[in-house]
């Protein structure tokens, strides 16, 4: 179903054998041992180990200390007995790294010092070196020797994402400034894009060359789009950093919210496993991938972060009806549709996980 | 296409000869002498003149004052040429005029002063008497006088919508505690999504026995919720205020934001007109309306508001591409896929409505 070898691991890899890893098994459409299961998110804020060890570091500061990215990268892993590490980030820490003057805001998220809005600002937009996320590279290493035979993900924010908080200068809700510089300047779009997605590429090769053994892109607001705009805008992007990481051999899982209407393009930019939010079935999802007579691809996702605060019949009786419905796909990684909220009760999450690995692949 | 008779208005609205107005016409599948066009939220903050009125008066006794919710909902008629004006008012209005704590805070929104979460909030949650929004029929009563050969859209939120700003205390982004309550506390839910049923119900027949035309149902934040979710949880709901205007005779727009997969739901519940965001093309909200056969809809929307920020020749084409693309519909109603970003210039929504009535319906 995809471009992947399935039997020649690249030297990279070579010393660890993850071949019968649930999660890598899954993303390949094969049959794993167990369904696979990770929560975007889970290393964060509902983990007292996390917010301990966090206390009094800024956000920007932790993500560029090897061995507290590594902690906080492993604590869910632990906790949770989850089939996945993701690397612990953030969505600007490339842009960050590269020089541009970010500070992540506890309550309100990145704020950018002066937002990328005109031609001057594009063109001021600093590359990203290899060798300015390398503290980044060190923690990949460290975690690659910690995690025994759990596989780890590769974090980074897609283009439009990206993008996104550099135009509005921080999060938004309509994204009001980004729409109007992509449509009534598309030419200097494409050069903001095609910047942001070079910053991307290099980020997730250095995680790889480091040892990661999947990556997900994050367009976590790709979804505020239309597929017409997703196509012209976005998909050639969000390409090429998905398919400038063929050579890798590894998992590509391609995300974002609302996505109901982008998916098979989500799929076509060189996803081996989409993204699904809570808003459509797994099986749904599958029916659309592959009404154009596509192969029946990998998927991940759809429980409803929202529901982790529900009582647990009806958690439970959500995790059985996303894993049936998950069968439809070629392979499934059992996910949240977003990320875990903050004030989640994490024995909440160790519960669907135990819940997952106890139902028939 | 709908249960609405076109020949014999109702004797209440016999007062104005409105049979020809391009709202009421396109609403009702017919085919109008212009596409007809009105804005979500045209009425507020984009308008100086607005403003200028609101000078020092808190929102919620704006809407309670007849003569300043008359002059503000004219505001943007006298201004644009729209087809339509909507009642100026407030999703928490019916709640606030029965008597539950509720301020709307500026740059926040409505904030509840003791959110609605348990069975006791919903026990003592009180009706809403019509004399209670007497002050908005003498307001619409006003209006019916000087709005000419304008039709007036009632205004009023819907169950599920205003649920969640009573459970969460105000707006929100995830929906957290609504969803737990829907899904943990069914019946609970039910009771509390009846009595606001009720609530706008009352509010929407008290302002067509004052004399609107037409009405609309905001169910802006469904689109938070899967189909089998909206299904069960807020159809029946919905369904209540709508089908229970049926002896109105006047139609019935039904509109949330990011519904494209519970538009044909959205209809069943008995709309008349069938409101779509940015995200989904009118022409193939329509396929999606008809493919189970039945006939084609009244439609309305499309237009991102976020692109208002664009340059003319982006808006132009949208505008040209959205009235294409809505002759696939029995009726196409123009309007914003949303509401009015308050920094929008007004004179582009001049320049489109005019540009709209241009064109060949």
């Amino acid at each position: 179903m995809n471009a992947m070898s399935t039997s020649a691991p690249s030297r990279r890899r070579a010393q660890r054998d993850l071949s019968t890893a649930p999660l890598l098994v899954a993303a390949r459409g094969g049959r794993p041992s167990r369904v696979p299961v990770w929560f975007m998110r889970q290393a964060g804020r509902s983990l007292p180990e996390y917010r301990a060890l966090r206390e009094g570091v800024p956000m920007l500061q932790s993500c560029f200390d090897p061995e507290m990215l590594a902690e906080i990268t492993l604590q869910p892993v632990r906790r949770h007995g989850v089939d996945a590490a993701i690397l612990y980030s953030d969505i600007v820490v490339p842009p960050y790294a590269a020089g541009v003057g970010i500070e992540i805001v506890p309550g309100t998220g990145p704020v950018i010092a002066e937002p990328v809005r005109d031609a001057a600002a594009v063109a001021a937009l600093p590359e990203l070196a290899p060798e300015q996320v390398a503290p980044v590279a060190e923690g990949v290493r460290l975690l690659v020797e910690r995690l025994g035979d759990t596989p780890l993900i590769g974090f980074a924010g897609a283009p439009f994402t990206l993008a996104s908080y550099l135009i509005e200068g921080g999060p938004s809700r309509h994204f009001e400034h980004t729409k109007a510089l992509m449509r009534s300047e598309p030419e200097l779009w494409h050069t903001l894009a095609d910047r942001l997605a070079t910053m991307a590429l290099t980020f997730l090769k250095v995680q790889l060359d480091a040892g990661a053994d999947a990556v997900q892109l994050f367009d976590s607001w790709a979804g505020a789009l239309s597929l017409r705009e997703y196509r012209e805008f976005v998909l050639p992007h969000s390409a090429k950093v998905l398919r400038g990481l063929a050579e890798y051999d590894v998992p590509r899982i391609h995300f974002g919210v609302g996505t109901g209407e982008l998916l098979t393009a989500m799929r076509e930019a060189g996803a081996d496993v989409v993204g699904v939010d809570w808003r459509i079935p797994l099986d749904e999802a599958v029916r659309r991938l592959t009404a154009d007579g596509s192969p029946a691809p990998a998927v991940q996702g759809n429980l409803d972060p929202a529901l982790l605060g529900a009582s647990w019949p009806v958690i439970e009786a959500e995790v059985r009806r996303i894993v049936a419905e998950g069968r439809a796909a070629a392979g499934h990684i059992f996910n949240l549709g977003h990320g875990v909220p903050p004030g989640t009760d994490p024995a909440v999450l160790t519960r669907v996980a135990e819940l997952v690995h106890s139902l028939e692949p």
